[in-house]
């Protein structure tokens, strides 16, 4: 049922000003930097000890083991980055270091092939007594995914070898065949790195299993409660004691998963969860699990979607609650949620040609995504809020978890190497082909090469996205060739002009794409003009944190205001909707930032003195002007408050 | 340092139809049906066992101790409000079921004074050891409070004798002698409890004892760490195994009672020694713990109280968190704190003639109190939010401990009893009196009768507060007095006409007090009209919550929307502030109440089918009518969503 297939990171380039930075930063920068942190060799940063976990199940040190009993992925979400990094950057020196990790990982594996360093450490007793709340399965994914990456970026295949053993253990104990375990992961992830292994090697069992973990999920009598009741005698591996029953939505195990109707619970399970799922629909021609997705994908993405692409409103299980319940300031909305919206979408795509995919990609490319970290790399957000008030941070223990600024590293450290394995496989989400079109998702400047109609094709871009509406792409094939070149009018574009080597073109769009079905010839040139204005939005009325609240954007820019700009006591700030707003570049912000200002008035606090309450009618305000700033780059300036949404009149 | 002292309940009749239908609840239905839910006769309400627990105590049954460490305070409150019942309406059926729970608190009482059932029950073995978490001295000092009471209204001592045994047992257990504890309670109320006990025995040891639970408190090193560490090997009560060391500012023990700048902690915990500080400033002319509290106050009513009288922001320790942090929606605002902050008000008027004091215990009566509870008398609120969204407090555990219903009971259940006994005693906070002056705090219609200048001095007050704001007064004398009549001008009041006999006056007020010197003949009529037009009030912008939001009061009492009278998403209303609002007669709330309409424009939902976000240009708004109730009687119309702050243009 696929209507595409995405051209490889392989196969395509980045180098414009914005992923052009920010992909070399990944490479660079958090690649070398995750990998002293993952050996606790930087100071003042949480420790990691994944490294260590490795060596001490290796029988090379002495030790117990430290850390989240999900540690171990850490190790092989850097290994995946590496991986894609090795595809477009060779590196030797780091391609030795990842040789040395994964000899690690070989000596750490059981000679069952079970590899999960938590349970070897602490002597193997319990292996799958507690699916739902211990990580062996997830961590399991993650290697398996590591393992893929790294056999396709260099051909060795040691890692994939050793993946392969742990997924034929798996294999031979979860199953619908009798004796065999039925149950399934606590932590979705394993299902979408199955299918991963399933293409790779080809071997239809892994299709198999992850199909029988997503069809087997949420199934009555349900495997958690049998488990939590008869297997691990009702005790908690988080409080070592007896606990009430698990919450079967925070993980999804409610229902069967293609009869789910909302997402609920943990958001980075339920993303990842829909991933595999849509794998799974799309090697299996499933259409029942697909249009699940697609009531699941609008769920979010028409209900329980931040502007910045954020999802998962409650830090309470890091979980989605319900429709339209968006709050700013207790928000969660992690980063490894939107990580997996975008796996999520990218998915989808290829099955569902529909803008909403790559406009959803792009919120978080450019809002959300290089908002979690900062300018230099090494520092993260694992919380991405809307609004910060620093004070309540510190004070109001329902607000402790949304920090004010960047950590250097996390005691659950899923965030930081998801982001890096996010960038360095970031080719592979800008475009796809089919027969005879190609299909641009992204603007992001740089090259492609690909084949249609049997013919190569190469593909240059030139993008000053996010700030200018302007791209240009030049068509180089060898011979003129006739084919589509398909390229998404972004939903918060009103109005854009085509061109082909300079003549206006009227085309129509469809599902979201202008696709234009031409005879290319050698250098031709493809020119989108899109609108760019400043742009004030308002949010659904059922969204209530936003009611008389605006947010301004600019292209796929959702932009904020800082103290650090219009003084502390944001929420005294109204946007004067009316009047015109201005771009400038900005000063204290990396080259080219577009900043935005506009007129607004403050409430006066100087004539309050001690009251609390007054009359209305003695209120005063002072006309201002504010200053807002894209929200990626928020908190690079200090600590300080922060707001998206404003009050506007 | 006193400068007034107020009239006794016992002196006090309150016949208006307000607080006369309140008080008639509290003593026909809320007492009878309070002794029902002790002894668990209830169905559907949450189980109680605290007349069980003395049972099982005392030997007669057999069983375990259930409920809460401090369920034994629900009996002795209960207790109270029966004395104080009793005071003014006397009831022998009621005093016999009294005395009998009286014959049963003696019979479980040990023999060296000891009296706590949760011990008393689990053999007694661990008394002492934790202060910092388990309740005996809280109970204790309930059991005192209840039988001052009791023999204040019956002359009876059995309850006085078995609490002054308690009281000296605690007395030779505590102090700064060698040998005693130098510890004090983890929740205050023994200190202001023995304050009572001290006034009502003259027993100087009980005045004593209660100054050094104050002065002891906070003092390094610390009495809880010290407890928490050598005491109870760092095991906690509530989850009986080690923990990390107590939270000081939790109980009001991290730094010396008489050196907080700042509320701070679990809020009842905070009001109840402040009540406590001001009875021993009173008492013993302590200018600096007078001072302490002034801070206090001040801390409280100017940056932490919401408009409704409420206090303690966060349900994470039932607390108050920092200036200015009012949340409508997450609040905690319990029921008990702000009664207990009527308790603290009611003592500072003793030591400072202020209207800010009257006009807090207003504020709590007219809105949070009444609101606190149905109209049926048989219903309560723990937490009283200021915004009410049901689905949000179904489904996201932030706001689960909203309810946007009144409950039957509570598995906690401090405050029912606490308002039964608030309402009972209701005649102690309206007159005080000093040696030429009777002041008029309240504007409660009934009878006060005193003594001024040594003569006996009657005063009849018809009111109709709080819906209108003429108030009089007759003055009835056996002959000609030369005395003060002062009257309260409450804070909302910006117009008001005295009368003398029909004369109007001209008074200056001094501290919030018009101050009346005449020579008063019996019969003579005094007439305060106060101008009682509906206003909008307006938060201090630094309240963030509130920015932009609006309130609508009229005289005393705050007025809320709710989704019967407008329709579910309150949060898309805004008020027109420059449109008249209207007083109307309700239709379907009692007699008398005075409801409040106005216009309004109401986004419109309907055009935005699946969008979560939009432009702001786009956005339509449709005229409506808005109906606001008093917010005391909100939630009595079924269950639905509730607002006190509108968003106002």
């Amino acid at each position: 049922m696929g209507i595409m297939e995405p051209v490889s990171k392989k196969k395509v380039t980045i180098t414009d000003n914005f992923f052009g930075f920010y992909t070399r930063l990944a490479r660079e920068t958090m690649i070398p930097y995750q990998w002293e942190v993952l050996n606790d060799r930087v100071i003042d940063a949480e420790p990691s000890h994944a490294v260590k976990n490795f060596k001490i199940a290796a029988g090379l040190e002495k030790g117990d083991f430290y850390g989240f009993v999900f540690q171990d992925s850490d190790v092989a979400k850097w290994l995946e980055a590496v991986g894609y990094s090795l595809m477009t950057h060779p590196d030797p020196e780091l391609e030795k270091t990842a040789d040395e990790i994964i000899d690690l990982i070989e000596k750490a594996q059981c000679p069952d092939g079970y590899l999960d360093t938590y349970y070897i450490i602490n002597k193997n007793e319990k292996r799958w007594s507690n699916l739902c709340e211990c990580h062996e399965l997830y961590c399991a994914g993650h290697l398996i995914e590591a393992a893929v990456a790294y056999y396709e970026a260099t051909g060795k295949d040691k890692l994939l070898k050793i993946a392969c053993r742990f997924a034929d253990l798996i294999d031979s104990v979860f199953g619908p065949e009798e004796g065999k375990i039925k149950g399934y992961p606590g932590h979705q992830e394993i299902e979408l790195a199955l299918v991963k292994l399933y293409k790779v090697t080809k071997n239809p069992k892994y299709l198999k299993l992850s199909t029988f973990f997503i069809n087997e999920r949420g199934k009555e009598p349900n495997y958690f409660i049998y488990e939590w009741e008869h297997v691990r005698g009702k005790v908690s591996h988080w409080s070592r004691r007896e606990e009430p029953a698990p919450n079967l939505e925070y993980n999804q195990a409610h229902k069967p998963a293609r009869q789910q109707e909302k997402a609920v619970g943990h958001a980075v399970r339920a993303v990842y969860m829909y991933s595999a799922m849509a794998d799974i629909a799309y090697e299996t021609a499933d259409n029942e699990l697909f249009e699940a997705l697609k009531r699941l994908w609008r769920n979010i993405t028409q209900r329980q979607m931040y502007i910045t692409g954020g999802i998962g409103s409650t830090r309470h299980g890091e979980a989605f609650t319900f429709d339209y319940d968006l709050p700013n300031d207790t928000i969660y909305a992690e980063t490894c949620a939107s990580i997996g919206l975008v796996f999520f979408a990218h998915r989808m795509l290829k099955m569902h040609l529909s803008g909403e995919y790559g406009d959803v990609i792009e919120k978080v490319l450019y809002n959300l995504l290089p908002g979690s970290m900062s300018l230099n790399g090494r520092e993260f957000f694992y919380v991405n809020p809307l609004e910060v008030w620093p004070k309540a941070c510190d004070k109001d223990p329902g607000k402790h978890h949304v920090k004010p600024v960047r950590q250097k590293w996390f005691s659950c450290a899923c965030c930081p190497p998801n982001i890096a394995r996010l960038l360095t496989s970031l080719g592979d989400y800008i475009y796809s082909v089919n027969r005879d079109t190609l299909f641009t998702h992204l603007y992001i400047g740089g090259e492609v090469e690909t084949e249609i109609c049997n013919s190569k094709v190469l593909i240059r871009q030139n993008s000053k996205y996010p700030y200018q509406g302007e791209v240009n792409l030049t068509v180089l094939v060898d011979e003129p060739l006739n084919f589509n070149l398909a390229l998404r009018i972004p939903s918060w574009c009103w109005n854009y002009e085509l061109y082909i080597n300079g003549q206006k073109q009227n085309y129509e769009t469809k599902g979201g794409y202008a696709i234009l079905n031409e005879k290319w010839n050698n250098g031709d040139n493809v020119k989108i003009i899109m609108d760019m204005p400043v742009e004030i939005m308002a949010s659904n009325p059922k969204v209530r944190e936003n009611a008389g609240k605006v947010c301004i954007m600019r292209g796929p820019l959702v932009y904020c205001i800082e103290e650090v700009d219009n003084g502390p006591n944001l929420s005294a700030i109204t946007l004067c909707t009316d009047k015109e707003l201005k771009t400038e570049k900005s000063k204290d912000l990396p080259d080219g930032t577009v900043i935005i200002t506009g007129e607004g008035v403050r409430n006066v606090e100087d004539e309050w003195d001690d009251t609390l309450y007054r009359p209305y009618r003695k209120i005063k305000t002072l006309p201002v002007r504010i200053k807002a700033i894209p929200y990626y780059l928020w908190g690079n300036r200090g600590r300080g408050e922060m707001q998206v949404w404003i009050r506007g009149k």
